[in-house]
């Protein structure tokens, strides 16, 4: 099958010798695209200026580039072989791309940046909070240089120019992709939670303040409302959630939950906090993932020794989500954390009183990597959350754990985390593990799609019309599963199953 | 009824308090056209960012601009009452405008300023020279900013800030269209004559580096190719000539002779040079319409005095094409000159002699003006030019000067002419005066009348469905014709009638 991306290279044969014809070249050009099926190109007044020279080539081929916004195809460039595009997943924290060619649709290279609004506040209400106060071209412009950024890492770690990206896909919540825009936020976290705009978003890389080529297409992810942003529709599309015949579940943890469930027919989705310790920055020693990172832990029961699993080797700096997973799941496997996660008497490898106290993960060059009591009672209050969240949902739509077909995890669990342990503290539902998909960064993976497929578009609308938001906050039973999800398991085992 | 302008203003109700929906406001405002049968509008990014203050004003009104490019409403400004529209007619001499309320359709004023290009090169080929020499960014500055003085005079006329200009028509011969468009002008005069685009060209007021609202709708119009510019195919759109039941003629002439023949069911246009003499730059005394122009001569056949009409009084500095026409018809019905456009022997107001004789016209404070023999031949030779170039045009296909119904007359000739006089000298054909239908500046009222009537964007491509051009320079009869129109009337005054 032919590739369709979402803007893509065409090299023409000009027929006859250049310049005998009194047709223009806008009318010799739209004869030369009829034959492929593409009829009433919009031709920019700004790209027929190249024509002229390009069509009178000793080559006798003609290379435009055309992208395909929604109805209509329009000339992006005329002249240049090579075409990229570049997907991009608006983190609050962190900026992440990929950079595909166009014509292979291979993925050259991947790149990740700290988002410069971090400055501004950590949480997303606090930007929103700044943009309120006068900030919020400042916060446009940082996150537009942090994208500028990536796009710039990911070309110099191809070797190809800015220029020739022609395409770029953009997906973040809500609050993100406003930013990104240079819309509005204000509205967006206060009832009746109202964005700007919802539909999705097209403009050209100069509009954006893009460093790509300047007639760029760019393409801004729908949300479903201000609290499933475009990263979900985004990472549903990845899952191909709304393909499905059976009910899947799709669950996004980051600082918050985000969880979908539905298949072809139906979608539900709803979204809870879940605080930020199922992210990684759990404590002093959480991190993201990358080089020194420890993301798998062994404990020794008999005296609490551990053996890590450190990305790249060398010197531990820092644990990550998955990481911290395992370790508590090791804690309590091992009896040094009892079900409530506080220490047990004399436990091994624990240092330290009160409050104060902690496991001694490593210890390295001038430092000591401790996970804290305290530390451990907040991972757990994330987990209580991420799962309370899942079963009040679930049960929602008269649904069990043991009904689903299959269940997508995306975002920092998605990611190299071991299923066993998840389900082990009752962060994950207990059900065969071979029902467990994960897809990594979702939201960046569904955006990477749709630059190699326009068709995509089209299965975006499909996933706005079928979606319903669940509003969850004020659940009664929530309540009771949170209080019981606070143990590991869990204070009724049977829960985990559904 | 209603009014259909290019862009309008529209006052939408807003329902409910404001921000009681969480429906994003871009959702809202679909909502809120949609009963205006206004759907699938284009709303750009850019003008999303003003929505969300506009929807939660205290007044319960949204105030918005749309435009109408070909197929699709896009919405160029959020807020704002009075929207306005500029009509262009671009001249190679002169740069003619006006200004309309879009509104009301009255319009508000006109205005004319010197083409700036004119230093460039008088005539057209010289600025396609400079412009294949380097020049063309200069030459397309030039006509912008010419265009831009323009719409700064008509604003500052008529008291408005010339960001509420939303629409803006540009009418004018191909390499006018071209040259101001930005795009390569050096294929059009030369074989095979290949303009850069012949469709009509949309696009924003900033990228026509205009001084009107940035997101103006800018409509260029389309040629039928090199000869037949979208000053022709505006004024076709004027004279109506597309709905006529019976062959028309329409004429429009200045330094070249454009003509048209047709009807709702054909058209053929053809051009050919006419020389300068019948735009009033016939000679040292020749000059635009404008106070102190001479546009009436009656001369004392007895002494060879002169009575003159000059445009708002007060002494004559120069003379219009049509004063250049009364006073040759004058000068050979008083017998001072003859059929060959000679001065008789010892004519009343004659002075100097040989080539240098001529007759004097006016004699104001320090300065003689005088028509000299020369010019009276230069006169001639463009008359001929044209009047031999409509008979064989006419005859060309099987028709006579008697079977026309109507004939319209546009251009430097189209206001003001006294009709018997023209064709008293053979400028014009001998038929029923009441078939002649003056029109001035059909160009600038084609594009005039499509500011205020959208659904005309339809007729234009009517007009261009139906229009052959005629290669006519090269047709044999032409030269036998022209010899005889070289007299006053013709050698023979039958031909006159076709």
């Amino acid at each position: 099958m032919r590739n369709r991306p979402l803007a893509e290279h065409l090299s023409l044969v000009l027929e006859g010798a250049a310049g005998d014809s009194s047709a223009s070249d806008v009318d010799r050009l739209r004869a030369l695209l009829a034959p492929f099926g593409l009829r009433d190109v919009s031709i920019p007044a700004g790209q027929m200026k190249d024509l002229p020279a390009a069509m009178r080539t000793a080559g006798g081929r003609l290379d435009i580039v055309l992208g395909y916004p929604r109805g209509r195809p329009r000339l992006l460039a005329v002249g240049g072989r090579r075409v990229f595009g570049v997907a991009v997943d608006l983190g609050s924290t962190n900026l992440s791309g990929c950079l595909v060619d166009l014509s292979s649709g291979s993925r050259l290279c991947s790149a990740e940046t700290r988002n410069p609004q971090v400055p501004y506040g950590k949480d997303v209400l606090t930007r929103v909070h700044r943009a309120m106060s006068g900030d919020a071209d400042g916060l446009t412009l940082a996150m537009r240089t942090g994208v500028n950024v990536l796009i710039s890492d990911l070309c110099s770690g191809a070797g190809i120019p800015a220029q020739d990206v022609v395409a770029v896909t953009v997906s973040g919540n809500t609050i993100m992709t406003h930013f990104f825009l240079g819309l509005d936020v204000t509205h967006i976290p206060v009832a009746p939670y109202t964005p700007v705009v919802s539909e999705g978003v097209f403009l050209r890389g100069a509009e954006a303040g893009l460093a790509t080529n300047e007639e760029a297409l760019v393409y801004v992810f729908p949300n479903c409302g201000s609290y499933v942003g475009g990263d979900i529709v985004s990472g549903m599309l990845a899952a191909g959630i709304h393909r499905e015949e059976h009910a899947a579940l799709f669950i996004d943890v980051g600082t918050n939950a985000e969880v979908v469930l539905g298949c072809r027919e139906w979608i539900m989705a709803g979204a809870g906090a879940a605080g930020p310790a199922l992210e990684g920055d759990i404590a002093e020693i959480g991190r993201t993932s990358g080089p020194g990172t420890i993301r798998g832990v062994r404990i020794n029961p008999a005296d609490g020794s551990v053996d890590l699993d450190v990305e790249g080797g060398g010197e531990p700096a820092g644990i990550c989500a998955s990481g911290v997973i395992e370790l508590v799941s090791g804690l309590f496997r091992s009896g040094i954390i009892d079900a409530s996660g506080r220490f047990v008497e004399k436990a091994p490898g624990v240092e330290g009183t009160g409050d104060d106290r902690g496991f001694l993960v490593a210890r390295t060059t001038g430092r000591r990597l401790v996970l804290r009591e305290r530390e451990i009672q907040n991972f757990l209050r994330s987990k209580a959350a991420m799962f309370s969240f899942l079963y009040v949902f679930v049960r929602a739509v008269g649904m069990r754990f043991s009904d689903l077909e299959k269940v997508f995890v995306a975002g920092a669990l998605g990611c190299g985390i071991d299923l066993d342990h998840a389900i082990a503290i009752g962060l994950l539902p207990d059900i065969p593990k071979e029902k467990f998909v994960g897809l990594g960064n979702a939201s960046l993976s569904g955006a990477e799609a749709l630059l190699l497929n326009r068709d995509l578009l089209q299965e975006i609308e499909t996933i706005r019309g079928l979606v319903t938001y669940r509003q969850m906050s004020e659940d009664r039973e929530l309540m009771s599963v949170f209080q019981g999800a606070l143990f590991i398991p869990h204070t009724d085992p049977e829960m985990l199953k559904g």
